[in-house]
């Protein structure tokens, strides 16, 4: 069986990884796939960073758009990451017939239609399982083995760094800063953390993983986006109060509508029950929970991130696409048949959590109580946490619209007998 | 497009699931496809029983060989379950040009090479997602997700059924009978509940998962079983005492040996610890726990059991079959290059707790050591509960060859101050 030709873009922490992989097991790749893989280049920004790296010299180019455009490439791998050269490379090499597995979640966030248009057009592969929480198997899954199910809802823990801090503020009580501090320190967050602890990076993972189980497009602007930089030691230990933990989570739900369904997709913290498979979630792990109509209740857990994991999700879409070249055919492709519309966090229905600083004399309840029904919200629980000169109510709503829920919380604050609405959380998973 | 002709062998709970959502929900299917699936006949034994059943009278029949010999199917659902007719319809089914979709452990466990063989001569699909966790996809991601890495190791929760046992013995304390007797109450376990709690039916999956992580044929008769009827309370309080769970675990593993590597697959009671992902698995939920050399440690979790979730997992593979079939090519088949030798429990490395009755006198200790060191096995912790006549001796060994571990057992039990050795599990996952 004639050999197959691979070329990889980017050659940093996963990309070395798997360029390891592939000379290493070339044997058992060559075994699994039927026939032996060749890595016929690597471009790189800066060739001297990359000498003596164990790999051979002459691999090395800086010419990206030169090695795509060979012409004779059977898969190429993109791990560069962002937009910007990576989507013109993509199509490049697609248009030059070569199969295309990438990590990048950022671009088929942004770009997904022009990439499975050009791998259509092409009649090649475009896979990603690693664009989403790492080595967890998640993208085929959904592709593949609940095809022929229903998704109904997708709750997913697939940002490592705030998982870790969230994990570290529950664990040890500390603040947001101290433990992003430690996150830092540890090398789970970044120098600048923005995309992970506003949310960004969970975005990505939940517009393609809603893309997947919808067959709807979905892109980044779809999708409402809320991160934990405004998470409080306080949220936490009233979280742990009704045995509950906070999480940042992706969630993808399938929602009823006059004329149908549509789907809502969003990104921000919640309290969840302790008893939730999704709670036991620590450090830098992720999972996606998944709630299907016939299969029930799924969970997918493992790392979500790192160099070795990332390669391995990278290798397996590997493999699959050199056994298509093989056997001369496809994988499934996009599928939008379902074309849901997609509506705004506003219109979802859900439940919040509210610390509310009022007065401590007669009254203050029923005043509070009479906004909540001013705006059909009901209220689940409420406690009241008296301090000296103050008092504190704690109330947790049933399921509501949630635009009415913050339109509730906007008319507390402008109550006299309001000091402050100091905790505004969700609840999922109940 | 044209219609493809699907068959279903058995009607039962899962079969009239997969009828009913084939039919609720055909044109979604056919989206997914490509192509509209067409259900063209069931097999069943009694037709009596099926009338009025909401599906087609006309659709059933009693000829089950009849049907798999139409020559027109695209593809046959093999939901009977057990050896005979089930291997002879499947066998007829691709001597007929049909795709087989199976959910059946037990033939897969004994007759794998037969099958995988008559489906690569057809040059049609084998796939069976449904035999092993039920909707848990875990098939797939071991044949595709993992396939450019390498696994280690799968710790299985495969039986719902015991799991469901040991979880009601470890949150009530209760007796294996009366946790059984329950189950049976609850329909978690058969009025002959010996497949379940002897470990067979665990075995049976944990032959085919072994298969598929090391490349390796692996059938019924290389799984070492060992139930959970000989489970006490005791045996349960003893877990706890040590911050740990008992669990039937599926255990299989790449081991070094002198020549390269071997595999051994295992089922039996296991401790262990609460702070490992499968102590969590609560209930008749299963969890699959893999371990790869890159992608670290991975878990999937579901329903391990039921109409609806199998019938799930049938319908993925019914979805991908169906694409293939589409584009006329075949997924991946049976992949057996590396061979690797299966070796006894014996030969593997395990460790074990033990509670040992003994005379409350001095030099016991010593006696006792000095058997364990006999077979070079080193002990890691030791603990004395005193009773009033006598004292009980609780250990846990580090980990070495299971057989020195069974025979420092048997050594054991012939030594005068030695009563009963009252409680042997081993322990994993620390």
């Amino acid at each position: 069986m004639s050999t197959l030709k691979v070329a990889l873009l980017g050659c940093g922490v996963v990309g070395s990884e798997v360029a390891r992989v592939l000379t290493k097991d070339a044997a058992e790749l060559a075994n699994r796939i039927g026939a032996p893989l060749e890595l016929v280049g690597i471009a790189v920004r800066d060739l001297d960073r990359h000498r003596g790296s164990g790999l051979p010299d002459d691999l090395f180019t800086t010419d990206a758009r030169g090695l795509v455009s060979r012409g004779d490439l059977d898969i190429v791998i993109e791990v560069i990451g962002g937009i910007e050269p990576a989507r013109d490379l993509i199509l490049t090499a697609l248009e030059h017939g070569a199969s295309v597995v990438t990590a990048n979640k950022a671009l088929l966030a942004q770009e997904a239609e022009a990439l499975y248009d050009a791998a259509a057009k092409a009649d090649r592969d475009l896979a990603f399982e690693a664009a989403v929480a790492g080595a967890i198997p998640i993208v085929r899954p959904l592709r593949e083995s609940l095809a022929g199910d229903a998704v109904e809802r997708v709750l997913g823990i697939v940002n490592g760094t705030t998982n870790f801090i969230l994990d570290a503020m529950t664990t040890t009580g500390e603040s947001f800063e101290s433990a992003l501090a430690e996150a830092q320190r540890l090398g789970y967050a970044e120098a600048d953390p923005t995309a992970d602890v506003e949310g960004h990076d969970a975005a990505a993972k939940a517009a393609i993983l809603a893309g997947l189980a919808f067959h709807t497009r979905v892109t980044l602007g779809d999708v409402h986006c809320e991160g934990i930089s405004a998470v409080t030691s306080a949220d936490v230990a009233l979280a742990g109060e009704i045995d509950s933990v906070v999480k940042l989570l992706a969630i993808c739900e399938k929602i009823d509508t006059p004329d149908g369904h549509a789907v809502s997709v969003r990104v921000h913290p919640a309290m969840i029950p302790n008893t939730h498979p999704l709670a036991s979630v620590r450090g830098a792990y992720n999972a996606v929970f998944v709630e299907s109509e016939s299969a029930g209740q799924l969970m997918f857990y493992g790392p979500g991130a790192g160099g070795s994991p990332t390669a391995s999700a990278v290798l397996g879409d590997v493999v699959s696409a050199a056994r298509n070249r093989v056997r001369g055919v496809v994988g499934p492709g996009e599928s939008t048949h379902a074309d849901l519309e997609i509506v705004g966090v506003g219109r979802t229905r859900t439940s919040y959590h509210l610390a509310i600083d009022v007065d401590d004399r007669a009254g203050v309840l029923a005043a509070i109580a009479h906004v909540f029904a001013d705006h059909g919200v009901s209220i689940k629980t409420v406690r009241q946490v008296g301090t000296d000169d103050e008092a504190q109510l704690v109330i947790v709503t049933h399921a509501a619209v949630d635009a009415n829920l913050a339109a509730t919380v906007a008319a507390l604050r402008d109550l006299d007998v309001v000091h402050d609405v100091s905790s505004v959380i969700r609840v999922e998973g109940s």
